[in-house]
């Protein structure tokens, strides 16, 4: 069975799920080159457009491909109803003549790409749109904002849960960045390997695992930290996480373990020298018979951070503001570059800008990750023109996700994001094993181009 | 005339404005903490909350407020549905007594804080909510992913309007964000002196004025670049701007000449050195007699950039990339914290974490700035317990928004927005020059608090 890609999804999603109109997540530019392409007739032209990075952030070793699956949501709310054309008429940004082909406008054409949780690398061709110029032109702010934002994301997730070494990591990062972009950076975080979120729009719309428990500011309501862990235990059980450092973490914890008593789920630490504190709190803990008592830890953490934490005793990982902020990669840097397109006998051309320092590489891409023996990734080889040959460990990278206007099923709501999470996890375990390295570095495969045909 | 916070707001915007459900764009320890005050009694306590920064980040001078109105907008589609409540209780996140409280939730408490547009510095009382701690507990996650995301993006804009001195400046980063946050990111640009933005959707939802004409692909599609310049001077008019850059620049300003004449708008350069290009082009349209013909450039510019451009002969200037991640510091760093509560007297009582590393300062506050007999800023004041003492030429900076739950009008639309735009030019016009400088410093006045009252 097959949707249209302009039809709501109703399979996957846990909860309706209902998409909002992105018609308007759209650059100007987009439709005034719509208009100009109308009118030369080059609009109708058959072109191949693809989303790529030049480059990784400085010195990171890989990207994650993250936000396919809301792509292709947002895709069904891609339509000009309206509200958007009377916009575009008022305003007077585009004709009678475009507003007419906008009114009308369905996507009939076909996407392919590397699968949503995807390791990438320079040049990889992380989504291809083959359609008319027309079609593939106007999607390029939405396709770029989803894919540049929630691969920031997923890229520092996974760095964070590679130094984090299976204990577990929580997204809490909702608070310091757009609320709706704390949803996204969530289901993000999750693909890239967390383990739950403080976000419950994320945990509704995704069905994603939600946590949390209390903040300082309860135990300043109260009359006395005790009065506070009182009333959170009564409320939310022993197995509930104390935070303990509101006024001296000794006594916070000797308070924890004295209200909850040896069932006493988590103590939180949020402040200080959090490596040296972990260690005594845990000797602490356990000098109190708290052996089963977990220690979370939160406070400004990024991925060096938790490397640094590797050797205390500390359970799980709060991560907030340098997971949604991509831990100084806030966006993805990726482009959507017109790469081939007909001509006026129907025949492809390869086009490509020569500026010096943005230069493009003409043609339609394919790639498959090189695997030696072992299994083990060697290169990020891309084929112009034609899928490159496999010498027979080889990984083929690129998807179908919509055929002629039809979404195929498997790619959106919440089990695409199961199925990414356990396809980044994949990946990784491919890749060589320096590319868990948080120093700076180069791509841990080199990209390799074979031309097949112009 | 008052509106209920929770009514939608049907005054100011030009266009239909609907506003999403809100209530779960909220970290589930809001809700436990909401849960465990209702079973110990103390969420009925009147508390004061306050949304602040600790610091500016690294080297800024001054911090721009933004989101208020987006905040406001967002309060009134903060209510807790069939949608909501039904996902809280199959998952069991809250009880109840709980699930009831929330169903019945609205806000009834005030909100005060810096008019939208105003410059902060470390420790403003950027926004106070008093209420019970119910009600302003549950609304911490959504003020501070607005005001943390949208300052972070007005602070940028700022920064890049005042290298600018005057040449207008576009926002052009929808791409490189999230598609939600790169509506808001426009608004913020606006409000940060930009005189424009491609993105459509922020066009229609503020009555922001957008721009746009074409980019490579348009050229690349066409068999020549004298092709594509055709077209789109055919469709659009000879005061379009060309982008100039797709193979060699000088051919490109010449065919663009050839094509448009004298009454070409612009020629967009988006690669290469833009110094030396600006001069040289600018030198050549002079000598092809386009004297009035402009030149706008692009390419991943920064406040730095364009403060580097203002020797050469730019007529405007395109930013994308570090406007939408603020160039640097992506998240303007607030925290909300409760700084005052009831006892079982009905005392207030001034409360403050310990922690050595994030202490804040208990007790309600309140602000104005002092200025000197030339109207320039000399300090923050800040008065805890009460308003600090005007010494006669001082501006006070606490506006009010909300009161006993009913929202005061002028604070939210599109009018909001043109506000918001005015008083931040005013704000910045009465602060020390040294403000604009781009290097590393200090905040451009210092913090001083005066404890009024306990």
């Amino acid at each position: 069975m097959v949707l249209r890609v302009t039809d709501a999804v109703t399979s996957d999603p846990p909860a309706p799920v209902t998409f909002p109109n992105s018609a308007l997540f759209t650059d100007q530019y987009e439709l005034t080159m719509l208009q100009a392409s109308l009118h030369s007739g080059a609009a109708h032209r058959r072109s191949v457009f693809e989303a790529f990075a030049r480059r990784l952030p400085a010195g990171r070793r890989y990207g994650v491909v993250a936000g396919t699956g809301r792509l292709l949501e947002a895709l069904a709310g891609f339509r000009f109803d309206d509200t958007q054309l009377s916009f575009l008429a008022d305003r007077r940004i585009v004709d009678d003549t475009t507003l007419a082909w906008l009114a009308d406008f369905r996507f009939t054409g076909s996407i392919s790409g590397y699968a949503e949780g995807e390791a990438y690398f320079p040049h990889s061709p992380i989504l291809t749109v083959e359609s008319t110029f027309a079609e593939a032109c106007i999607l390029e702010t939405l396709i770029l904002s989803i894919l540049n934002h929630d691969s920031a994301i997923a890229a520092a997730a996974s760095r964070m849960t590679g130094a984090a070494a299976g204990r577990p990591c929580i997204e809490m990062g909702s608070r310091r960045t757009h609320e709706e972009s704390a949803v996204a950076a969530a289901r993000a975080a999750i693909i890239g390997g967390f383990a739950s979120t403080s976000s419950l729009e994320a945990g509704r719309r995704y069905g994603l695992s939600t946590v949390g428990t209390a903040a300082h500011s309860f135990t300043l309501l109260h009359d006395s930290e005790r009065a506070a862990f009182e009333a959170q235990v009564a409320a939310l059980g022993r197995g509930t996480s104390l935070l303990v450092d509101t006024y001296d973490v000794e006594q916070g914890v000797r308070t924890a373990v004295d209200v909850a008593g040896p069932e006493l789920g988590a103590v939180r630490l949020d402040s200080g020298d959090l490596v040296a504190q972990a260690r005594w709190v845990r000797q602490l803990l356990d000098d109190l018979g708290n052996h089963t008592t977990k220690i979370v830890v939160t406070s400004d953490l990024d991925e060096f951070a938790i490397g640094l934490l590797a050797s205390a005793p500390v359970d799980s990982y709060g991560v907030g503001t340098s997971l949604v902020t991509g831990s100084g990669a806030p966006t993805a840097g990726m482009v959507y570059k017109l790469v081939s397109r007909q001509d006026d006998d129907g025949d492809f051309v390869a086009v490509a800008k020569a500026a010096t320092n943005k230069a493009s590489v003409g043609g339609i891409k394919r790639a498959l990750r090189r695997l030696d023996e072992h299994g083990t990734a060697q290169a990020e080889v891309v084929g112009i023109g034609l899928s490159p040959a496999d010498d027979g460990n080889d990984r083929p990278l690129m998807q179908q996700f919509v055929r002629d206007g039809s979404l195929l099923q498997g790619w959106t709501g919440a089990a695409a994001v199961a199925r990414a999470t356990e396809h980044h996890a994949l990946s990784m375990a491919e890749l060589p094993a320096a590319v868990r390295r948080l120093q700076r570095g180069e791509p841990v495969i080199p990209t390799e181009y074979e031309e097949v045909s112009a």
